[in-house]
């Protein structure tokens, strides 16, 4: 893995590297850490990496890892740089042959990831985009129980994805993470809508298996000066004729990462919390509720495979962001390795371009004072 | 005490007696049970009430108690029965000198609330909403935060009402209190949103202190052959600025009465959730999170007043529910006694105003795509 | 009804007339409200009685009340006074032909307890003793899954009751609550051991329908210069073999009412807690964690009966205590009409003793630096 | 880092593995995985060692890395065997130089354990024990609180660690973990008592910084034709006078790994619960109910630093037990580079010692039907 962005003082790219060593079939061996080359020596020395890996450009790792001979240069490149700089360094790996590990959202506009779907067609190179709730085991026993139809019809959605840390102007007071999320020359578009609508949206259609048609948003700017949303409350309507609400915020008040979602069927429902994880609840037409629990009884194979230690033991945001990292890599060894075995899943490139049109059809839709706009009419 | 409605097969005819039963300071004296007065008397011989005071028609038993000696009349009606039987026997009981209760939503049109409200005026006679939710000592406590400006201006709403029972179509099997839910001759033009969508909207506007301005309602009709909705998903605006959303539902297949909201500001927030009613979730921009309960430490007096029992000792659905009796009989008797007290709150006809208002803009928008509507534009 | 102690200043008379009357079968015609006659005509003039139907004594009101024309007279009497005060009214009551609803613990003695019963067994009167939580719908799911053998033989049992009202020294400013719990005379030779302690015993044995063989108690006194306890923990063993743990406790800061307990079998177990009476989780060898609801789905019938509104409407402590006054008044009006049916359960002058015993056994181990004692071998 | 045990199927070599890597601080250079030499190398190949550093025995191991380089030899031997092997690898160990991270409980007799802590004190090497719960963030904020006396005196303690997968005999079956544990050959006098309760026994004093000083214990042995304990209930007694319980089980059906513990001060308590270990729940004589999460507001220093990433993205099981591991390597980096920095805690010698006293403490009690015995009593 060679990691483009994430210097020592970022926090995704630490959780990037926890995610992608828990499994120990992944290692860091270079990186582009920063636009300041020496930052980026800096960064790699306290990573133990080998000052003639760390690069002072992205352009600069690619074409020089290319040059090494094979087993010893990188396998794949991973983007955890603000979305303005998942695009160029996305399209220059897959050009040059290399596999892309990318944050989301990824690509500011819905050209920019149809280009990407069309060089991953294209070269037959692998593709992962980290939405890493996907990751965790009871969001596949979510998905396994709507895929086996134990809910019959989905007919309605709940989500949420509360944030509180930017209820006050913290981009005044310098704090990095803010600063580039409420600025539109490098979130794109969407502010809070790109940052956690989109894991929100993902959610949805990653659990139900079935995709959002139409929404009607209504952003909201409470931060002051703020020129991208920090707020949303949408509308959905979905494929199958099911609807239902996404809210998002950055500023509600107190809320530390609070991703919920529930979905009701016509014989039962199911919800699901990110800060409470481990923990998949269930309610009935005609039973009790049923709780199910990593590693507990009654789970389907998907499950059980995203889970590392017995039940009871938790497993948390670490552990589903290494399961996105741990099945790609377990895509890519097959493939290396020209193995035939069934992959499991994690998002890909297609699910990037969903996010991204997603945020298209919001603002759309916002500006438009909250009218309907279809996902596949953005483009 | 006289009721309409409510015989003995009735559920909320039973919720109204033990409610307005508990705190000791009503008395149910006589009834209009039924439009049958065989089954009318038989509800009062169940009731332990002489049978000269069992009455076969609303009618019969406002203009007969308005004949017998004060003290031994009764003092006041409660209306339980559907919606298109509230309008009738609230105005000749006013009319006729008769404080009222009534159920929710107040009237079947916004036209017949406006009559009612100019009567209650003219007459200065007492009216109650039965919304019973602002009973709950954490309800109130948390309204007299925001009073308070304990959150700071308030941003984001978000509440739902969820229930599962209508989510196969037992109105076909004869239940009820289905079949007069699903039928607009007795419901109105809101299903869901009338039964169930009127208590969410009551709880925002009590809870925050702010009206709701205006809303773009997606409702659903997912029972088979339903003319009325038994879903909705709706955004708000609130007068101050503030965004949301509510989701209600009686498809939402599992749920039992999933009232639940939360509410954000500047400086904190806080949730509350009718199923587990004694606690009141509060979080904050610089301090952990604090959980309020029944009798605890640091409650305002209108929380302390609205509990019945020790902290610890759970109070329920109809503790809650009682104390919008109780308070309302304080009120009524401070009247008859002509004492000049700080009467504690009650929902009263502007409140069944706003109601009917929100149920008339929520259809209108849903017949227009979930256009935007203001409650006050509806008439 | 009519009641002995309770005046208008007493919480626990309170609860009493509330509990009695929710489910509209039981009238309070008489009371015996204090010790002082002018406070007791004081507190039934509060309670809309008649002025010669308050009574300054229970010997006055007993014999009076024998005097006066059946149907009229009270059927049976409430005694809610200070535990000193539960023998003397109740051995009176029964000589004189009138039922008991008596508050726990029963009695002082043991040797009063054996009394009691006899004269129970002799006059054939009913006698009921408010333990109220058995009145709980989950606490009766509970009984019943283990009496059904749903969770096999049992081997392991963890109760607490937790409270934390006496952690300072309340009794020395006054407090009327705390004044007579923590006085040898009043109380008995068990402080919080009998006033919460015996809950906690009597629902272990309702619950799993296994009696308590012997006990190991470490007691403590932590209020500066209490002779009573207000804090215990014991090693319990069951008749059948199963073993476990019991703490309660009233310095227990900042706890409430945390009454709660877990029960394990060969092949599942479960848990409820009084503070969420509302839910009843069980966890199993070989299912996903299952949680009942009151009125909800897959109940036993003694589960369903115990509940007076639909599933999602919550239930609460004083629901439960009336379900216990509700079973004594069904079997009442069955024995007092000569009707045949199947009564449902109610605490009995049996459990009374059990509770009695288990004191006496508690303060003995405890004597004894807690050496084991046998509950049957007090006497 | 060296590990002795853990070879590729053991599940606690790969808990160590991940929690030793996940702060990347840790590099696994060395392994005697197993007694027999070919699954040794099998399980070092898996995990990328080369085969000359995959010994067949754990004294091959200590004396021929002892010949390397410093630089390139393991700095530390990390002891993840059973119970029965933790003492001869860690005595040559320290013999030969190398600083030892050991699985609890540490040895099988006190005597053992009093010569590690000889050697220890003697070499001045480094000892860490994996009590794992201490690493856990709120576990951290938990002693903070009572360190600086927040709670007051320290009056009661419940704790409880319950485990259902020894309900059933599957050591019959020929599940690996159970056998050894049920095997006092290899688990020592202690069943469930070493492998869990050692666990509760540490937290205890970790969180309270108060020793326990007597026992009275009643164990069970549920499990047909078991030797050791698999069920145990505790009465406790601390040095300062609390009391207190212990609760453990692995035959309580359907629990996972319910490890819970509640502390009373004469101010305020405070509640964890290693199933859902974001949390730390404080309640209070005079305040409402607060609750503290990871990275969350007021917090102490030494919470914080146990935190990764930020509030309301859970950390679990992994996460705690690297924190052990972090701490003994931050401590053994100021060490090897000669720094004076002030060390984070972590279990050590002195903890391991507690434990074993604990396990004989409790099967001496035990043999005297629940006599006390006093832990520093039993040498």
């Amino acid at each position: 893995m060679g990691m483009i962005g994430g210097g020592i003082d970022s926090f995704i790219g630490d959780v990037h590297r926890k995610a992608a060593g828990i499994d120990g079939m992944i290692e860091l061996v270079c990186g582009a850490f920063s636009s300041s080359e020496e930052k980026s020596k800096r960064s790699g020395k306290a990573l133990f990496l080998p000052e003639n890996r760390c690069y002072g450009t992205f352009e600069e790792m690619i074409l020089k890892e290319k040059e090494l001979p094979e087993g010893e240069r990188m396998d794949f490149i991973a983007i955890v740089t603000p979305n303005h700089m998942h695009f160029a360094p996305a399209k220059l790996g897959l050009e040059n042959g290399f596999h892309v590990v990318c944050d989301k959202p990824m690509t500011l506009t819905i050209e920019e990831g149809i280009e990407l779907e069309s060089l991953v067609k294209k070269t037959g190179l692998l593709f992962a985009l980290t939405h890493n709730y996907p990751g965790s085991p009871m969001v596949k026993q979510a998905r396994a129980m709507i895929a086996n139809n134990e809910l019959g019809k989905i007919r309605k959605v709940q989500v949420q994805y509360l944030q509180g840390w930017l209820a006050t102007s913290i981009e005044k007071t310098g704090q990095k993470q803010a600063s580039w999320r409420v600025d539109p020359t490098k979130s794109g578009v969407g502010g809070a809508l790109g940052d956690i609508g989109t894991h929100a949206e993902n959610l949805v259609e990653y659990i139900t298996g079935i995709q959002i048609q139409e929404i009607a948003a209504d952003l909201g700017r409470f931060g002051e000066g703020r020129v991208l949303d920090d707020d949303g409350n949408i509308l959905l309507r979905l494929e199958n004729g099911a609807k239902g609400t996404m809210s998002f915020s950055q500023i509600a008040t107190g809320e530390e990462n609070n991703l919920a979602i529930k979905v009701y069927g016509e014989r039962g429902s199911l919800a699901w919390c990110q800060e409470n994880p481990n923990q998949l609840i269930t309610k009935w037409l005609d039973k009790p509720i049923i709780t199910y629990t990593p590693n507990g009884n009654n789970l389907y194979k998907e499950a059980l495979e995203a889970s590392r230690i017995p039940a009871g033991h938790p497993e948390g945001y670490l552990e589903a962001f290494a399961t996105i990292y741990k099945n790609f890599a377990i895509h890519l060894n097959a493939k290396l390795t020209n193995q035939d075995i069934e992959v499991p899943d994690y998002p890909k490139v297609s699910d990037g371009i969903r996010g991204v049109k997603f945020i298209h059809a919001a603002v759309e839709s916002d500006k438009n004072n909250a009218a309907w706009v279809k996902l596949n009419s953005t483009i």
